[in-house]
């Protein structure tokens, strides 16, 4: 399977996702392609020695080739014609805005490229944390109770202390406020309502566990990752919570019963089928008194958690295989004709 | 302003877009642009001339300009240099699937493209029928209770009957069945399920009355259409419902007490404030005892539903003047300076 890794992005997570693709081309030992999306959203072909974070921090990416998306493909202009990028399967690694609110989704879609990475509707269900919490519990699974916060909205609800304020729409804990009493609450809304409309804030729970799981679903059979208990501060800053990608740290499965883990299993797959068909996604969930709650969905985790699996690149070929694209409609124009019969020319 | 209408689309709607778009020619009284998206997802820029029915049905559209959308527009190949179609907001006229499911929001919110159409988000609330009734119950508006039928799962539900089955992601009927008793269950299943795999059940209320209200959102003020109440036998078929697009039919404002069309106009509010932002919409209503319950919300109704306005052409100048492209986010690249700092170079 030829590879090509798509990386950058009009996000937040923008440099975040330039580490993470420089990670994973160390992990997938096999041919690659590298896409990156600059910060005005043009493509541009990284050779595989430039991957390194000088070409777009000194901007030296913009003397590489630009691509182009059109039908069936990514594409540069030759002398004479144009060339497509060959590549058999694009790997989503945009995190944030563009790679993970549906942008990136639904331009693969459109124009029938192969991809891994969630599809249109599970990408906006999953990037705003408020429609997640929706979405999970139409699917069974619970979250933390939560009141949302509105831009321009006075809110008659009474938040209890301490609380956590969080931007409906981002990941990598930006703009997140832990809130220990009320004179602290408008400047946490002010950080928040920088980065978004909409805040979710949730009763901050100090000793709360959290259990990372990632996976995906080959051909009807789920693939697991070990389960992660991340090591935290008050909650993971920018910097803490990507460096991980590269595994630097020594993983060890999380220390919780056979019945626990199965529970965290069953509410992964209850998320992601079929929803997150195509995707390689990490849940992260909390437990309380042994029930499991959803706190978000990755649906681009950082180097796809490769560092979770015993044998990642098996993984990602065997889930490359068997992803297909949308099925295309037929236009018959029976209609059109049907119509110019009964009423004269259209 | 100087708009350009998309219309088509790979969507069983495709035909009736075409036709949406011939009647929105003729309504709009201004210059106007048409690029035409056909079953292969390729854009044509189709002369104003040429915008009847056999165009597209000769597929003489092929001989046409071909456009391609990149950063800021669409364009054509010229003979030394590309030529930019020039226009200050897109009619995003494309029904159905690609124009309401959040393809088309995408590539124009990616390609800083100013466009009159639901966005991403709103375009996947609407799109889908189960995440509608989701959607309206978080903003406080009543939808009629229903039963999810989803492929290859067996149901333990027992339904009752007479019931309504509908494909999750379809507008226009298309797909939709009454079910009177149980024995017609199976044959209505299978025809929805060559449209979708989830399937919403409702009970079917014969007498039920359905009321329109289309409006959008024009700096902090709302404007609406009237109130109509469409005429229907069982249900409203594919050619009926887009025929009364050409505003053939004399149009009266429902019989409606003004509490009740407060109500409607209330529940209009709070499914379009803010999501739907930049869309001229039509949401369909039943009233049962008094209540409003929403039935559907129709992101890019037939020709923009222009019938039911007084000063259609005013309202939808005013509303492109006042929509505004998605903020782009400025990268500084000082994580990747200061990780390089830290770890060596990476």
């Amino acid at each position: 399977m030829k590879f090509a890794i798509l990386f950058g992005g009009n996000s937040y997570e923008h440099e975040i996702s330039i580490v993470s693709a420089v990670v994973l081309k160390k992990v997938i030992n096999q041919n690659l392609e590298f896409i990156f999306c600059d910060e005005e959203r043009r493509f541009y072909h990284i050779p595989s020695e430039k991957m390194n974070s000088k070409t777009f921090s000194t901007k030296a990416y913009k003397k590489e080739k630009e691509l182009f998306i059109k039908q069936g493909g990514f594409f540069s202009k030759g002398f004479l014609k144009e060339n497509k990028l060959e590549c058999e399967c694009v790997i989503n690694l945009i995190h944030g805005r563009d790679g993970e609110d549906g942008k990136i989704a639904a331009l693969f879609e459109f124009y029938s490229i192969k991809f891994i990475g969630p599809r249109l509707e599970a990408s906006v269900l999953s990037f705003n944390k408020e429609l997640t919490k929706l979405y999970a519990k139409s699917v069974g699974v619970k979250t933390l109770d939560y009141t949302m916060v509105r831009k321009g909205q006075n809110s008659k609800e009474k938040l209890s202390f301490p609380c956590i304020i969080k931007p409906a729409r981002l990941g990598s804990s930006i703009g997140i406020s832990i809130v220990k009493d009320e004179k602290d609450l408008e400047y946490a809304k002010d950080v928040g309502f920088e980065f978004d409309n909409d805040l979710v804030v949730e009763e901050f729970k100090n000793n709360i566990k959290e259990y990372n799981l990632a996976g995906c679903m080959i051909n009807d059979e789920f693939v697991f990752s070990i389960i992660e208990e991340p090591k935290k501060k008050e909650f993971l800053d920018f910097e803490q919570k990507y460096l991980s990608f590269s595994g630097h740290n020594e993983l060890i499965e999380a220390n919780l019963s056979e019945e626990l883990k199965e529970k965290l299993k069953d509410s992964f797959k209850k998320i992601y089928n079929p929803l997150f068909k195509g995707a390689l996604i990490r849940c992260d969930f909390f437990i309380l008194d042994n029930e499991i709650y959803l706190n978000e969905i990755n649906p681009n985790p950082g180097s796809l958690a490769n560092y979770l699996f015993k044998d990642f690149s098996t993984t990602l070929n065997a889930l490359a295989d068997q992803i297909s694209l949308e099925k295309m409609i037929k236009i018959s124009y029976n209609f059109l004709h049907s119509i110019n019969g009964q009423k004269g020319k259209l």
